[in-house]
């Protein structure tokens, strides 16, 4: 798989793979291999929750039942930024500091759907050969989807595959330009935006909220004589966030230089997720956050279930269609075309 | 209706004298009195969108399609602010400038239903002594509701009903400490954050997002010894603003000073949305803003009902509670918890 465009066959060639599987139908393979942190058997079972095929949904929600008492250990960090700003050279270097500390690290990479990240998901596994190379590492882009929510289904699913198979550091990474940022910060404990000092210019990339939603910001790229032009923005950020209303936590949002060239906020930045992390322990949050996300989870799950119930219908894709028009024309009031399209499951 | 507990009643009372109103019935009374403006039956029109009864949501259907063409052609403004910022001064101040420009003015004011908020919304209707007494203005608070989406239903209808009756300018004032303000931000062309300099300790009611939604912001009781604290506040929001993404329209986020005691401000901050709409119609975004507002209008409406339909039935909201805590004490994972809950409606 060397470009963008072959992710789609490699998906569905993973899938045809995992069928010819005879194993696939015992989940005893699953969750031994998960049991013993096969890294092989983890990549197979992520592969299992992506698939649409019934048979497989019916072993990986066995699986994932499985999984849930043995899972939720983990620290999950998001990692948002624009494309170039260094996601990968910052993850891998973190990576590389967990490990040697004595974690076991997996990196999921989601929304690779976005034309703007197209090749640069793959690209981030070839680009991060340290990590990928290290027994303490796992690496998985995760693929697009046609289900509505299946990417957040299918990463959340991976997280806790990841955590039933021993990481017990979980990295999202995801592009910073799209629709993905709010579900990953819903699905992690800690979310870190990057950002490139000289922002003016690179600000036009990141959606607005974002920054609100960062629980970190990190001035990538702090070396090489751009080291006065990162403590300026860093500044500057600072002040700005300090009038902007506290998280809910009540934690300020820290602002850090970081150079993966030369190796330097690396480990402040580790020490910072710890440190945000020991502060909602103390104060229960943490238990509260993770609660809270399960059952958003579930209560999206149902939502998009009961969209893909109703839109299934062809029939209701249609007059969808027609109905928008009429809307847009200013023949029927929007409340009305909705009614008319629920029809009889109404009355 | 002095105080807030007696405002469900209020409504039921005015549901019921609705009722017994032959012309109820009659949409052509509606159509008429609107058509010549008639407050009154405005105000009896606001309550049949606001009713569940069946009937009524039959001929309020009929009368929002009626409303379709005629309406979309005011300038719509939404306020915002923690409770003490001196909405309703400056509403009062705000619509007797436009009045005297001119224009008739409707303000309408959501969420009533936050325990923050109770009776402060009553209060506003007495509070704009002068404008609820002109003959250009309408005041009118909405409801609290039991149908999900309810609020926001009623207060879009409310909106369009207020403009076929020839109001030019509606003001839609909330409390800025709930969930309505996206949904205000969503139905209204300029979205109005007020704030009080001093500002660090007053952040603490806004909610994380409403800032960035903002098209613009006002420091509010710049008076009295005040103003050299509100200018240095309008110079840090303005140089914190700068560092944030741009909205997707592009323009910059203007920062004001207003004074609803010695009248300054008011103006130009009128001056401010009337550029506002320049900008955005020049530019084909008026247009563009309003049509996907209709769209999400109907979405959200298909939504609420979808999810009306799903919970209407008993049974699953006991299924749902049971499942609910299966799913916190890590029995059964979320997704498959929701594909239990959906049973057979997916087969």
């Amino acid at each position: 798989m060397n470009s963008g465009d072959s992710k789609e066959a490699a998906k569905i060639k993973a899938i045809e793979e995992l069928q010819k599987h005879a194993s696939v139908q015992d989940l005893a393979y699953f969750t031994k291999g998960l049991s013993s942190g096969d890294t092989g058997v983890l990549s197979h079972a992520i592969s299992l929750v992506e698939s649409n095929v019934e048979l497989h949904r019916q072993i990986a929600n066995d699986l994932m039942n499985w999984c849930m008492p043995r899972s939720g250990k983990s620290i999950r960090v998001g990692v948002t930024g624009v494309p170039g700003v260094g996601k990968s050279t910052y993850i891998e270097a973190l990576g590389m500091h967990v490990i040697s500390l004595g974690y076991k690290v997996a990196v999921l990479t989601i929304d690779p759907s976005s034309p703007l990240s197209k090749g640069s998901i793959l690209g981030d596994k070839t680009r991060m050969t340290n990590l990928s190379m290290d027994p303490g590492a796992f690496i998985r882009p995760s693929p697009t989807s046609n289900v509505p929510g299946g990417v957040a289904r299918s990463t959340r699913e991976s997280i806790l595959l990841c955590e039933a198979a021993g990481f017990d550091v979980v990295i999202v990474e995801t592009v910073g330009v799209g629709q993905s940022e709010t579900t990953v910060y819903e699905m992690t404990d800690f979310f870190l935006l990057l950002m490139l000092a000289g922002a003016g210019d690179q600000l036009q990339g990141i959606k607005r909220g974002i920054m609100e939603m960062a629980d970190a910001l990190l001035i990538t790229k702090a070396d090489s004589g751009n080291e006065r032009a990162a403590t300026h923005a860093r500044a500057e950020y600072l002040s700005a966030l300090h009038l902007f209303p506290p998280k809910d936590h009540g934690k300020a949002t820290k602002v850090g230089l970081v150079s993966s060239v030369s190796k330097t906020g690396i480990v402040e930045s580790w020490d910072n997720v710890l440190e945000h992390l020991d502060w909602m322990k103390k104060r229960g949050l943490f238990d509260q956050k993770r609660k809270a996300q399960l059952l958003t989870w579930m209560h999206e799950s149902i939502d998009n279930m009961l969209r893909h119930f109703f839109y299934g219908n062809p029939f209701r894709k249609d007059e969808l269609k027609k109905l928008e028009s009429e809307v847009l024309e200013g023949k029927i009031s929007p409340f009305d075309a909705a009614e008319k399209l629920m029809g009889n499951l109404l009355k």
